[in-house]
């Protein structure tokens, strides 16, 4: 039976949704009419939260990965008492407010993830419970759980139909990942039609296929069933629970069980109707009551909770002061004193090592420094380099014992820094972005880059919260040879680069990896994504040299042409350096002043004052080449309007990568080629005043 | 009990593989070695084909998902007497040769799809039984069953961890695609470790919980075992089948069941011992005995299959005319006489109409003409606009009369042309690249451009492919509004133009939208994808500016400047072509002699001569700006160094679309003011000679 009381905050959420909808013209009225119950029951009874505090550390974690249903979470907001006045849900989809179209991290108070995309939030919500879990291990000892937190969230049709989902699923049910609960918001419908035309299987079925506990709630509207069904999950521990809640979209309204719920306003004469069905006042809009606010805010008022855990926080510090100090250091993100010195260098070797390489010692000396540096790899580590050798594998204990084929040593548990994500790259996408937005770990994920794209929409989301994510992308071009081209990458890097925010850079040599590896970690508010090669690369000798650290700048002066004014600059990232570095060599024998730009990352270079930039690349030397094993896709830029690009603008082929490299024109006498032509071609346009 | 002849055949193709493989020094020997039997079993017993015509329409197709055990097929393909020389696979991964690291269709006769890219595979064979699925239902009649065949595959532990592969499951159980059979090769071990430390879920409780027939066969060589599995799941004729095979991967190698032995070569020692364990000749290499390669091409040495489908095809022409001409046209992908005859002609409009909307009507106009035409929406056709009205719903004819919520009218069946992918683009992508491998279909998938993200991989395998697989991108700017950054694409068209092959169109207007489609269907090769608005832009008056058909040329002159030589060029694309028009109105005014050129494809325009691209964009017209509402990416290769390019360089914002527009600078003024300083600088660097 449901209260009088709980109906009014049910239906006060309903309405500021609905209203809130209605008033912008735009937006889902569907899933808060009908998930309006669940996520009540959930914010009012269960959810260990400080609304005044939306950062404190060890609050449980709300995720509605059906982000189109942002009026709800608006609502949730403004009735738990976050900093979210009744004036901006009345801006809701408006310039500059606090209540865009989608919840987006970072701009409005209590938002844990931005979603909308469908099967992000889920994947996130994995992520979070990841990070829990093994934050619990490492730092709780008995008595004193200082981390110890639920991650919940609402999903919906479109988001288990999502594979990233699927996959996330999949790993939460191995890794038994309990102190996660669903609450699916199961309305058979969805933007476009019931579900009844694409999405017949049985979900609860399939979940317990990946180990899930599940719950079936009848009727939506019942909040005792959820109340149940939510202290069943909360008492579950070793499996993630999804509790599947049977609801009518556009519960109440005229279009209630009709896709046309979904996603446009019910019109002001549905709302009025819809308003009268439920027994709400149809004046005013935007009603909040006192007394149901009251109600919501009576757990969270006095701040118990966080002065409860602040109290706990201190007794475990006077008792583990060093382990404390170095979770207070984790929670505010910050790096220990001193991580960054001493770092390895790489004496020069004309032989080489593979970029990947050198990217494995350093992740490996960093990640001794750096308590909360932790990540993993799509079922590629061998080949990433990214295993923190003896450092654990991320597993619930009970699967200690079991194959330990591709463990990293260190022992199985959740206190393991080793995340095995599997073949599911989209997954562990969503889940870095999980871990960083639930704080304490600086995450990282391993793949090929080619396999980048798998993940690219997690990519992106990180980009848009500012979060701190580190890719490791290995393979990074033509170079790899045999697997042929579904394995090389092309338009990647350009595909990357096109992400606003995310900062891409690709080392040339093992000590430009060893700064990159730096710069990812200084950066504190953006993704980083490290491009690595699978082929060995010369170590550049650096007392011939310009140092490696001008990798900071994003593009530097690496060789010097031997005039002051040089008549051609060669521009080059990667793999690609060390072919310009001896292109240049033959250039001056000939008598061509010739400089060598190392520009491993265009982002930082865009960040340099316009000086610089006009120091390392100056606009009156215009004969230049760009070199890169990738699509020339933006390297007119740099290069030019009459300045060449030496790139690939096919797909790559299946040989030995030094044939593949030397077909596809990446060879020194290419370059000298395309140089004179170049340098011909400007030295005349120069007389005749053409361009 | 397995015969010697059996054994004999299967070891033939255990030790091809493995010594093409160990000659190549590269490869993966893992597959090979445990999949051998139950691709015997398949081929040899099961699999409709015609080795000397692998283009044979009916023939059963057989999909490697895990593309990595390329070896394997190759062996398949020689053994059964497709034109693939022993000299070719000692030529494995080599330059030029027919083997290459991974199949690729195309390049080698008999290979039915490109894989590698895990999961893909999956979703190829789901694509090709929804072809089969669907001209069965179109063109068979009672005792002309002429399209009448099975899809079968091998997939791996990879290819079903693989969201994608979760996807396309979910909707082939909806389906209820009964003559989709895959073995599932579980050996338990990926790349990088047993898959003890990632996967442990119920995978076959998966596939029933979709809807799917499972059966096990619990050891990999037992071949009457394999034969009676499959047999069952050809018998099964309701729900798609998946039969886990239990193998051990790199079976009789000293690296069995051992990570290792997945994706490097045994070396010459081992590959020695694993002869001698499974009592094969050490030497010579390469062994193909005439007595294994005569049983393997017993069923098809007479191509007798094929000759009794020949003469059927040639019983259902006689009875049925009209359709068996219809039907070859399709096979051979060729569009009726007239198709593009008189198609729609919008009217100038200043108000206009979106060109989602132009799309959704041109396209309804080519569905009428051409009858392979077929295609569906990631649960977006009201928003895509990409709905065949009263073309009849592809569902399994049992689901009738359910929910018809979004339906496009004209019934239910497998003969229905509009497919509902569900929230599942990534599957959508790969089912169209297996309707596209199919043949007999030309086919579209419809998504918010955004989510193209979702779906990449799938497009630049299609691109690799070199397949006609067309793309209806909506919601194409932050023009789309209020939803916000997490719907408002920014990089998604630099990093489409960064897929080699791929076409990239976005039209200005209704009128170039026809020619868009018209020139999406004319491409035969290529993949396209167009790219269109959800908001109205006005429908130019082609009186005043030139014809709509430019569009065909990737970029064309608009509208020309008032002086034969003009000052300025603003080059623009899709919504921002009309902000270009009016501009340069207020430039013509102010004495500015101003070119507009439309330019909605770069990668048509690359393809013009040398002469058009240089009337286009003058190399001596350096006043250049670029305005197109997205990343800036790639464009300075059209606005030169001295140019200007007005793009997005960050997220968008939730707002009203013409606000967030404004906001952002797509604004008259805004051109006015860039255009003077660029004119300005060009100008001043003319008399100084310096750039």
């Amino acid at each position: 039976m449901n209260s009088d009381l709980d109906l009014l905050c049910v239906n006060m959420l309903r309405f500021l949704s609905i209203d809130a909808v209605q008033n912008a013209e735009s937006g889902h009225p569907g899933l808060p009419l009908d998930a309006a119950p669940m996520a009540y029951m959930l914010w009012a009874r269960h959810l260990k939260h400080s609304p005044r505090n939306p950062e404190w550390f060890d609050r449980d974690r709300f995720i509605l990965s059906a982000g189109h249903g942002s009026a709800l979470l608006y609502s949730l907001l403004l009735a738990s008492g976050y900093e979210l006045p009744l004036e901006e849900l009345k801006r809701f989809r408006r310039w500059g407010s606090l209540t865009p179209g989608h919840p987006e991290r970072g701009r409005t108070p209590g938002i844990e993830t931005t979603t909308g995309p469908l099967g992000q939030g889920f994947g996130n919500g994995v992520g979070m419970a990841v990070a829990e879990a093994h934050l619990a291990a490492r730092y709780n000892h008995p008595g004193h759980e200082i981390i110890n937190h639920f991650t919940f969230g609402i999903v919906s049709d479109g988001d288990l139909m999502e594979g990233v989902a699927s996959e996330a699923a999949s790993l939460a049910g191995h890794l038994k990942l309990g102190k996660l609960i669903y609450l699916y918001d199961c309305n058979r419908v969805s933007l476009a039609a019931g579900t009844d035309i694409t999405f017949t299987e049985d979900v609860e079925k399939r979940f317990r296929a990946y180990g899930w506990h599940t719950r079936a709630v009848d009727d939506g509207n019942d909040l005792a069933a959820l109340d149940r069904a939510i202290r069943a999950a909360k008492r579950e521990r070793e499996r993630p629970s999804l509790i599947v809640v049977k609801t009518h979209i556009g519960f109440g309204s005229p279009r209630q069980d009709s896709f046309k719920a979904h996603g446009e306003p019910l019109g002001a004469e549905n709302v009025k109707l819809t308003k009268r069905n439920l027994g709400w006042p149809e004046e005013p809009d935007f009603f909040a009551t006192e007394q149901a606010l009251k109600h919501f805010r009576r757990r969270t008022a006095r701040g118990t909770m966080e002065k409860r855990w602040n109290a706990a926080l201190d007794a475990y510090a006077a008792a583990y002061p060093e382990e404390a100090a170095e979770l207070r250091r984790a929670m505010k993100s910050e790096l220990p004193e001193g991580w960054d010195r001493g770092l390895p260098e790489f004496p020069a070797d004309p032989k080489g090592a593979a970029t990947r390489a050198a990217s494995g010692k350093v992740l490996n000396e960093l990640a001794a420094r750096i308590p909360s540096l932790a990540g993993g790899d799509a079922d590629l580590a061998p080949s990433t380099n990214s295993s923190l050798k003896g450092m654990g594998d991320f597993e619930h204990p009970s699967r200690a014992g079991g194959d330990d084929q591709g463990s990293a040593g260190g022992g199985w548990s959740y206190a393991g820094r080793n995340i095995h994500f599997g073949v599911r790259e989209h997954a562990m996408g969503a889940i870095l972005n999980g871990m960083a937005t639930h704080g304490g770990i600086i995450p990282f994920g391993a793949t090929f880059l080619v396999f980048s794209d798998y993940m690219r929409p997690a990519i992106r989301l990180a980009a848009l919260m500012e979060i701190r994510v580190i890719y490791i992308f290995t393979h990074d071009s033509i170079g790899i040879g045999q697997d042929g081209p579904t394995h090389q990458p092309v338009g990647h890097l350009a595909s990357l680069r096109a992400v606003p925010g995310l900062v891409v850079i690709r080392p040339c040599d093992a000590n430009e990896t060893v700064f990159a590896w730096k710069k990812a970690l200084e950066i504190r508010d953006r993704p980083v994504a490290l491009i690595l090669t699978r082929q060995k690369v010369p170590v550049l000798d650096r007392r011939e040299f310009a140092p490696a650290e001008g990798l900071e700048k994003g593009a530097y002066v690496l060789a010097e042409a031997s005039d002051e004014k040089p008549r051609l600059i060669l521009i080059a990232t990667g793999s690609e350096v060390p072919l310009a570095v001896s292109a240049r060599a033959e250039l001056e024998k000939r008598g061509i002043s010739t400089r060598v730009v190392s520009m491993p990352s265009w982002e930082l270079f865009e960040a340099q004052p316009p000086e610089y930039r006009e120091y390392v690349l100056p606009s009156s030397v215009r004969a230049r080449i760009a070199v890169e094993a990738a699509s020339p896709l933006g390297w007119h830029r740099y290069a030019g309007t009459e300045g060449d690009v030496i790139a690939v603008d096919r797909f790559g082929a299946s040989a030995p990568g030094d044939e593949v490299m030397r077909k596809y024109g990446f060879t020194v006498e290419n370059i000298l080629e395309r140089a004179l032509i170049i340098i011909r071609k400007v030295h005349s346009s120069q007389f005749t005043g053409h361009s």
